[in-house]
């Protein structure tokens, strides 16, 4: 294991979360929130001085660096920095708590948007800003970050990429790794500016604009309000709805837009079924709501479908706004939006989930087993995207699935030692190891994750990281192999 | 498609029902149910000269017999058998509806155990015993009994065997087949016999001897009294406990032991993991009735260890007992029963559930992953008992995790359109695919499948079957490219 590499990378990620402190800085000064500007300033002032010193001094030996290194520093930096995102809170005296502050920051950074808040309203600007941006660093991530904007000394940086970008399979954009890095937080930001601009225009007040576009593109769903996004106007929310899907589309599509290679763009299956899997979901649960619901949600045809098309594009994406209370919905739908969570959005967008395509080589997967039993000796290669699927693909999509299982298994037997009703621990582990925010019950759209012990919300946190990370790195950190020198 | 050989198949399965129909015919006798009587000598006699007829008149024009006629016909087989043995509830009016009776008939071949019953006392004793029978035909398998007592006209019946063994690979145990279905009936049935002599021994009636031993061989958990095995002396319950275990260890085990290769049958790390597991289970759910509970489960320590120890035998075998309402529980001790439902029992034993050698597949699979990250370069073969595990192998019980959960969230979606709670949606699916039998809150110990309506029943009715025949045969039937010569 090469450490040195390591630590040079978690000083470059203390330096960058300092840095992004400026922004809660500023909001707290605008706010006249004086005391708590102060905290934010003085803290990402010491990180940025405290990374500075450990590049500077602290060169890395060699510059080997294999997937495994990848894994480890990813994985490790998420960490650090969530801890790092959390002091403030406790500082300010907002969410004392260690586990509190911990869980909101990780919750945050792997844009799942769940919270322990009883009251968001009462918490100050510049902390809420803060709170949303960090959904919008987590997005596209950190280390992708770094990468597009801090030269790496040496080593192939593409073992971050790939162990940050979620999805079975990087796609290479570009044969350059900065580039890539730098294009993919263009297309970003820039979706993000337009967001912000439609928002405004359409009556949002600016600093809502932000945090609410800081949550949908990063896919995260924090809200600043109550009522999360029931609050502002159909129109506001049908822009929100269109841009929560837009983010969970694989960022390779809008690169062949940008490149001008349409076919390639339009020939991308995951993207196709992506479409037509939150179509079919919205289509059944319209029905569902106007024939089988004791409440009645929208009161005409056109609103159901508002909050239908919302709250599947929300939970698909896995970002977790709500504009209804969707725990009072019937089973049917409730279950489709279950299901939903655990498809997720697309690889390399900013959703979660266990993404479309995973489903898909599952799904083929399944359908070649059967036609070998059909026909013995045709051995059938599987495709996506009209290009041969590597046999090492395949088998890192099963063993995901069969780690994923395990480890939702055991997170739900640890937290139902709280004795919560079954439907509420098992949503609450989907909510978060999918990253998506709210789930049912207890933890749905009205509730929160305050109630449960520190144990659970440990559980919690370690299953949003899990889930934001593929699974793997935070698996490896536990291998005790992977400390062997 | 060698059709004709299907065909064949199913005369014998004909023919092997009515001549089942004589046990209950003889126990409508003793107890002067004559009228029910009647029915089944009427129903038997014409499907013993139908499937005699269809023997003798219909001779396969090839012998060629694959992988695909296997599972078709083991499907069918299944198929036609629970419809067969369905008639006699509705003629005799004990079970009006075919829905109904299907369920009824396909819960206790599958060995499930789910019942619509609301009254279960209420049934004749030649019903009663008919009912607990086809646990016990269908726990080993109605077509390896066909391969024990009939010859088969040529072809491989191997694949016959295969397809409905449970489990990731049949052990091939002697090289002949037919030797290989006596043997192990042979073991089934001396298991059973010593059961019978036990519960007499202390104290069971014969009547009710038989209807437990049948449910505990077949691991299917059809009781004949409404509160279950809750009537009985704790010392019954106990041998019950031990027998439930028995039944679950894969029978390679049982047939090393009788040629006397010990070293074998001890070395098989299914059944060693399968002891380890519940072991486990048991002292969890002990300590958590012992500290957590709001219910008092038993008087004593060794009263709760009792309860504890019947009802994970009965889960985790998947036979479905109950000695108490475990709805009570609290969520621990029920998410463990719940986790221990889809583990279930070992390969090569009349359980159902995954199987505990595909979970320790899934595991080592986990491990070999995170394995490569470390050290990318080295290849590590994964093992089971000292032998390699071939690449099918792997890839089978895979693809198998992928169809078990498509299968599993669409059924609950399908049930939830009844919109009943999503616990009681989410066990009924778990309960029946499993084939365990209770699950939780409405499908509780205490509760039954009467109250969904008939389109849920036909999902179960597909779930039990899917679940006991390893889910292709029944995935097959419904692909295209199998109905084409």
């Amino acid at each position: 294991m090469n450490f040195s590499i390591i630590i040079m990378i978690l000083g470059t990620i203390i330096l960058l979360t300092g840095a992004f402190f400026l922004l809660p800085v500023i909001t707290g000064v605008i706010y006249g929130e004086y005391h708590i500007a102060l905290i934010y300033l003085f803290l990402g002032g010491a990180y940025v001085v405290c990374g500075y010193l450990i590049r500077k001094l602290h060169k890395p030996e060699k510059d080997t660096f294999y997937a495994k290194e990848g894994f480890v520093a990813v994985a490790l930096s998420w960490i650090v920095m969530s801890l790092l995102g959390a002091f403030p809170f406790m500082l300010t005296g907002e969410i004392p708590a260690l586990a509190d502050a911990l869980f909101e920051t990780v919750s945050g950074f792997t844009t799942t948007g769940s919270s322990i808040l009883t009251d968001v309203e009462a918490l100050s600007h510049a902390s809420l800003i803060w709170r949303s941006f960090t959904h919008w660093v987590g997005g596209m991530g950190v280390l992708v970050f770094m990468l597009a904007v801090l030269p790496m000394t040496g080593g192939s940086s593409m073992n971050l990429m790939k162990a940050e970008s979620p999805g079975p399979s990087v796609g290479k954009l570009v044969p350059k790794i900065r580039h890539t890095a730098f294009l993919l937080y263009a297309i970003y930001g820039i979706m993000t500016v337009i967001l912000v601009l439609l928002l405004l225009m359409f009556g949002m007040p600016l600093f809502d604009s932000l945090c609410t576009a800081f949550g949908t593109a990063g896919t995260g769903g924090f809200g600043i309000l109550n009522s999360s996004m029931g609050h502002y106007s159909p129109l506001l929310q049908n822009i929100v709805t269109v841009f929560m899907l837009l983010f969970g589309v694989n960022f390779s599509f809008y690169y062949y837009i940008l490149i001008r290679k349409q076919e390639e763009a339009f020939a991308m299956e995951e993207i196709r079924w992506y479409f037509i899997i939150y179509a079919a979901a919205v289509v059944l649960i319209t029905l569902n709501l106007r024939t089988g619901a004791d409440v009645q949600v929208g009161k005409s045809v056109a609103d159901t479908i508002r909050f239908a098309a919302f709250q599947v594009s929300s939970v698909m994406t896995t970002t977790g706004f709500s504009t209804a209370d969707f725990n009072r919905w019937p089973a049917f739908s409730r279950t489709i939006l279950v299901l939903v969570m655990f498809i997720g959005a697309c690889a390399g967008s900013t959703g979660g989930g266990m993404k479309v395509s995973r489903i898909l080589l599952y799904f083929r997967q399944i359908r070649r087993e059967l036609g070998k039993q059909i026909h013995p000796r045709t051995v059938k290669v599987l495709k996506m995207d009209g290009r041969t699927l590597e046999k090492d693909v395949l088998h890192s999509a099963s063993v995901f699935l069969m780690a994923y299982v395990v480890i939702f298994a055991l997170s739900v037997l640890i937290i139902t030692l709280e004795n919560k009703d079954l439907t509420t621990s098992f949503t609450a582990v989907a909510a978060t190891i999918n990253n998506i925010g709210p789930g049912l019950n207890e933890v749905g759209p009205t509730g929160n994750f305050h109630g449960f012990s520190p144990l659970s919300k440990y559980v919690f946190i370690f299953d949003m990281l899990a889930g934001r990370l593929e699974l793997f790195p935070m698996l490896l950190l536990f291998a005790p192999d992977t400390w062997k020198k």
